[in-house]
């Protein structure tokens, strides 16, 4: 039924899809991880990181991408936003429901 | 202290700054109040709606901007996201914090 089997989720599925190289799917976990994330990408040679965040998630990869540029890698810049919605299979009903989603691409 | 005492705000502070004509300032109203606010906005002649949130009203605005662009006023389309740090004084300690802010620009 889902691919993420070593944790239950509720309403945010940060990895319901296929990861693509280059990208944080942010969750719940707290904003600090997902930083060293990107520090760590950005280390590893990555030009292009791009944050993901689905339902209340959003406002955390929106600090992420903040406490990223303001403080820990300020040549780091947000070169790009898009919202979006997904469609998502409650795990509560088993209907499918809308969640809106946030992609940030973040380029020196 | 405050500009707004018609009720007390625990992390969102969603009326600090002067009002700017053609803004929408999303809190923590349900979602459909915003959308319907903007609606009004725009039936009343206006080109450009902005929405602003901060913090965890963040997923809110956006949840606002795919629900009405989506579903109430497909001609309405995002121009613009910028996201932004702001200071605010808590309101628990007293002290300067940091709190992440949204800016989504709507228009035909």
């Amino acid at each position: 039924m889902s691919n993420q089997p070593e944790h239950a989720e509720h309403e945010e599925h940060e990895h319901m899809e296929p990861r693509e190289p280059n990208t944080i799917y942010v969750g719940k976990k707290p904003t600090m991880n997902y930083v060293l994330a990107v520090l760590t990408q950005i280390n590893n040679g990555s030009d292009v990181v791009t944050l993901k965040a689905r339902g209340r998630a959003i406002s955390r990869a929106v600090d992420v991408a903040q406490v990223l540029t303001k403080r820990f890698a300020t040549d780091v810049k947000v070169q790009s936003i898009s919202i979006n919605t997904e469609q998502v299979k409650s795990t509560m009903t088993g209907g499918m429901s809308n969640v809106s989603s946030i992609e940030i691409k973040l380029g020196k």
